[in-house]
């Protein structure tokens, strides 16, 4: 199997899988292997501190010297409404107090958002060799600042409008995100109803519209998804949920032992976490926080008020309380190291030949 | 290519090609021209009396001497309430007002359902190869009958609970619905909420559990979904939307264009046609029923309150008030003989090799 075409090329790795950045789980560790075994690991620092962007990069280039992408969130910074938070606060903790649950609330005061702005000088004078973003989109100026710098850029599109968007932009690289994928959904316009196209149609259609290569991501979890991705038409896979389970994961026992115990119904899309519409297996939390009555505050406010509540459920190495994102395929998932994971993808997909 | 495999050994057809049943779309020619390809048509007989039954069969056999299938729906004849049909009635007559669309409402005391129980003798009697059904389960009596008289059971299944189901109670091919599919779900295990499994995730993680064949419904459109819904662990496939814009389609011309005319996103599962879930292209109709306030009743009385408009609709060769079901790949459909459409499937899937 000839594993050379422009998306390895362009991105200069050996093998088109993307590990795909998953905040809360993926570590410089997890980037690395996946880097040194000749794919693309994904760090992702959305929501951090130019500080902790800055530590992490550093991190993983000790690990590494192959190339790796660095991933934003390009969401707007919302401001904060102090008495909607305060409500909000006490909705979430009416869940904590049901459940007894021991954490430090949020103090609203100190609460300090980030935006990719912030991040993306940092990414620039690191020479990070390749950049992807989520969330919304970075301005013409950061584009052109990143091409300057020959850095290579990811999108991602849930739709076949938005990837024909992402290519008018000048973005290199389209990762197309099925329905299926586990973790937040990359949606960037506002349609409504938001897009729900699973990876089977979405693949094809977005091949035919435009020109620039796509990653398939949603559903890919061994030899058989991957190929079935490049048969669709994509030049390469972005992985997530197989990647959850490794060794290298922040993933708690109880979270990697739900992937391989769950069904293919077991996933929901819901905005309980985060606010954000996001994939993950059912559990105590998302069903309590469908059952408050509040309105859903911009990304990342909901996010920041679950936190507390989260880290301890965690920590207490209980999944009923924390995020659980899967895909639709989380029961394929392996509980082994990152770069066994991904060598045998490599290795079952050379045999379909 | 060998197409040659457990699927087309069983169903005694040349390629692994099922033509999905479409009621209101599909007819004896187009069951016919598939089956004289070496695939295998599927006339559709839900709802119809045993009489109508019998003479589309009759139809059928004077254009093809190769086999086909029939299709049942399996759902309980309901009990029609005659008040909540008044009040359904008048709601449903709200959209026709509005649009001054000229229409014969419903007699209320003429409506008459049949039951598939009153179908499967015929379908016996007339030796049909092949019998699908959707929509519920048929019995184990049924299912008995059926095998004695050497008649191959195809099931429908949109998880993996259910493709286990089949094959418990002994059904020879499990078509795994995967949610880009359009049309009615084949949805009968009651899931809350229901099964929305893409077909990416959907066909590895049925084909990994059962040992039965399987179809896949969902997104095949060209050579290149054919060949990956093998690739991910199915048998063959049934192709329903490819087919509706065929010549030998019922399908008005408006709504032929409207498929090649859309994107990925214009499709949405609704109930507001027949009460039931199916996937379909968004037009008037669709939109003034979501508006209603009334409660779904079982299924098919909204079905045959909703016929007067939609075939009013069809004769005014208006796609605003009518169904447009269609799959997510809608937009890859070609208005062309339903055996060119069938043989340009398999020669694009051989030339994948």
């Amino acid at each position: 199997m000839n594993w050379n075409n422009e998306l390895t090329r362009i991105l200069k790795i050996k093998y088109p899988l993307v590990q795909a950045p998953m905040l809360g789980v993926t570590t410089p560790e997890m980037v690395a292997a996946i880097s040194n075994e000749g794919g693309l690991g994904s760090l992702p620092v959305g929501l951090l501190s130019p500080e902790a962007t800055l530590e992490l990069i550093q991190k993983t280039k000790t690990l590494t010297d192959k190339p790796f992408a660095v991933n934003l969130f390009a969401h707007e910074v919302p401001e904060i409404d102090i008495h909607a938070a305060e409500i909000l606060r006490s909705k979430v903790s009416e869940i904590g107090d049901k459940y007894s649950i021991k954490y430090e609330p949020v103090d609203i005061e100190k609460i300090r958002y980030y935006s990719w702005r912030e991040q993306i000088e940092i990414l620039i004078r690191e020479k990070v060799p390749v950049v992807s973003f989520t969330f919304g989109l970075i301005d013409k100026d950061s584009i052109q600042q990143l091409h300057k710098n020959g850095i290579i850029i990811i999108g991602t599109a849930t739709s076949v409008r938005e990837a024909i968007h992402l290519e008018s932009i000048g973005i290199d690289i389209i990762t197309a995100q099925g329905i299926e994928a586990g973790g937040h959904r990359g949606t960037f316009l506002e349609d409504e109803p938001i897009p729900q196209v699973g990876t089977f149609s979405l693949i094809p259609q977005v091949a035919d519209k435009v020109k620039r290569p796509i990653l398939t991501a949603g559903g890919i979890m061994d030899g058989r998804t991957f190929k079935a991705a490049l048969i669709l038409g994509a030049q390469g896979v972005q992985v997530g949920t197989a990647f959850v389970g490794s060794d290298e994961s922040l993933a708690i026992d109880a979270y990697k032992k739900a992937l391989i115990a769950s069904q293919d119904t077991d996933t929901v899309l819901t905005c309980a976490f985060s606010g954000k519409l996001a994939r993950g297996i059912r559990n105590t939390f998302h069903n309590e926080v469908q059952g408050l009555d509040f309105t859903y505050p911009p990304y990342p406010i909901l996010n920041t008020f679950t936190a507390p509540i989260r880290i301890a459920s965690q920590k207490n190495k209980n999944k009923e309380f924390t995020t659980l994102w899967a895909g639709q395929s989380a029961s394929m998932a392996r509980l082994k190291p990152s770069a066994e994971i991904f060598r045998a993808l490599i290795a079952e997909t050379e045999q379909l030949g």
